[in-house]
């Protein structure tokens, strides 16, 4: 069998869980990374000046996306799909629609596929919302995150000023969930879902400078404004003993009925130690499905709805019938 | 919209599941319930004698064939085929590649398509294990049964000499499903993972006759031997005062890793107060699945890992991307 050959394109957090999960897998090539800066640290990879894309164009089967949502992959992906099938983690859920489009025309033009949107979610929790709608229209989705680490809270804190470090978990509240469970909740707010844990480190660390911080960050409108936040200050040694991994978390669960007194429950939860790696391995797992559906003639974009469980996995048909079924 | 139309062939437990969650759906239209029985009660449907059910060849879209596993389907499913689309739960896991190898060829040759295998086990936590394995390699699927009542140990225990009635709960071991969830559990076998739990009414309800029919329960190849296995002995009030519902309860569980160092818990849950009704509200949402792709040409055999989840929701393909992504 001949292996599948991925490229990497960006190396950050996601970069390295992707390196990750294809080193960990039998039938990938990794041809190499791509990258802007010189000197990075890989695992166990070639790394390739980025401007030198298109000289790979024969060489790479998927190359997979590892940029940011807000800079880079709106105007990368588009233009990298023109000469590669392509993969990513677009994540910003309000644009997903515009970014599909455009994505959907230049893979029509180019007779590639784009696979867009693709991790834990938006990604295999959006699975588990439409599956569970699917099966039991009279009920209700609640989705959600943590306990774990927030990247994008996590900087818009670390932007006040004379903050140096800092790091906010996105925790569930349980109390809610054990009402969704019992079928008693009704309509659900993410404010009211979730509390935010903050651990911040102050470049001058004051009673005063305590509470302006503490009130920045408690009334920072989109981010904090409307959560029960509750913060800590803590010393950049602690910060760095005790704070310095990416763990996550996320479930959809479904409370619905068939009868007025026939309830059933259904849930899909992801317990995770660390959330690049997890989401490097849903990437590299999509990114054979994406390869075997070109191959097939698909082009254009597609999204994880559009992907039977058949293409995902290493496993053939028959072998799926017999094992898994 | 036109509605899509669905015959229902056999009308026991899974049956009436499926006219409930029929009537529960928007889109869809019974024709009718067709029975080889003589004034079966529906709730709410017409009732059609089965031997007429070739003359509803151009009136139905799918048919939802709800006969049993051991008796009716290998022979009827086949045979109903070749006139329509079917769906059918046949859950004799080690028969399903020769089922439906069969299937296949006489879908092929009608140019019909059957949809076999569907509903919660074989079914949608056939669809979680192949979703975990596929994202993580390196771990291990566990699926638990239970808390839920087991209609195939119930029926064996009911055929000893002297027993009235009977009802099996099969329960999953809670210091196991705990030993997956920490990582520390190696290869499982399915008596270790679970215990089952008998109800029993006797026609003579003595010393003796209690200990000879515990007995005959306890050493009984194939359902009971091996297991820890409770027994009681109620009186038929108390049976079919508590012990007349459905109820049931499954979960696969993949316990995996990145590194050596960084572990993952995947679960997919199940907890549902009448597993008829909901397993006849997967095939439901499924045979929708099917008309679909019947319409765009698809013919033969498939499972539920052939079917993409778009194909499955009511939604179109830009809602999906725009509510549920």
């Amino acid at each position: 069998m001949t292996k599948i050959r991925i490229g990497i394109y960006g190396y950050g957090n996601i970069g390295k869980g992707v390196e990750l999960a294809v080193l960990n897998s039998n039938n990938l090539e990794l041809v190499g990374i791509f990258s802007r800066r010189e000197n990075i640290k890989t695992l166990n990879s070639i790394t390739i000046q980025a401007s030198r894309i298109k000289e790979y164009k024969e060489k790479i089967d998927v190359l997979i996306l590892c940029g940011g949502s807000k800079k880079d992959l709106p105007l990368l992906s588009p233009e990298l799909l023109k000469d590669f099938n392509t993969i990513d983690s677009f994540d910003t859920h309000a644009l997903i629609p515009e970014y599909f489009e455009k994505m959907n025309k230049v893979g029509k033009e180019s007779k590639t596929l784009g696979l867009v949107s693709v991790g834990w979610d938006p990604g295999i929790l959006s699975m588990a919302r439409v599956l569970f709608e699917s099966i039991l229209p009279r009920g209700k989705n609640y989705t959600f995150w943590g306990k774990g680490i927030s990247q994008g809270h996590s900087d818009a804190i670390r932007k006040i000023t004379g903050v140096l470090d800092a790091r906010q978990y996105t925790i569930p509240k349980l109390d809610v969930l054990r009402s969704i469970k019992e079928g008693s909740a009704k309509e659900l707010t993410s404010q009211e879902m979730h509390l935010r844990e903050c651990y911040v480190v102050l470049e001058n660390d004051t009673k005063e400078e305590r509470k302006r911080v503490e009130e920045e960050i408690k009334t920072m409108p989109n981010y904090f404004l409307g959560y029960d936040v509750i913060v800590h200050f803590i010393s950049q040694e602690e910060l760095n003993l005790n704070h310095n991994r990416l763990p996550h978390a996320g479930r959809v669960i479904r409370h619905a009925k068939t009868t007025d007194e026939n309830n059933h429950l259904l849930e899909f939860n992801l317990t995770l130690d660390s959330n690049p790696e997890f989401t490097g391995s849903i990437m590299v797992a999509y990114a054979q499905a994406l390869h075997r559906m070109h191959q097939e003639g698909v082009t254009g974009a597609i999204t994880v709805f559009d992907i039977p469980l058949s293409k995902l996995s290493n496993l053939s048909n028959e072998e799926l019938r017999k094992k898994m079924l």
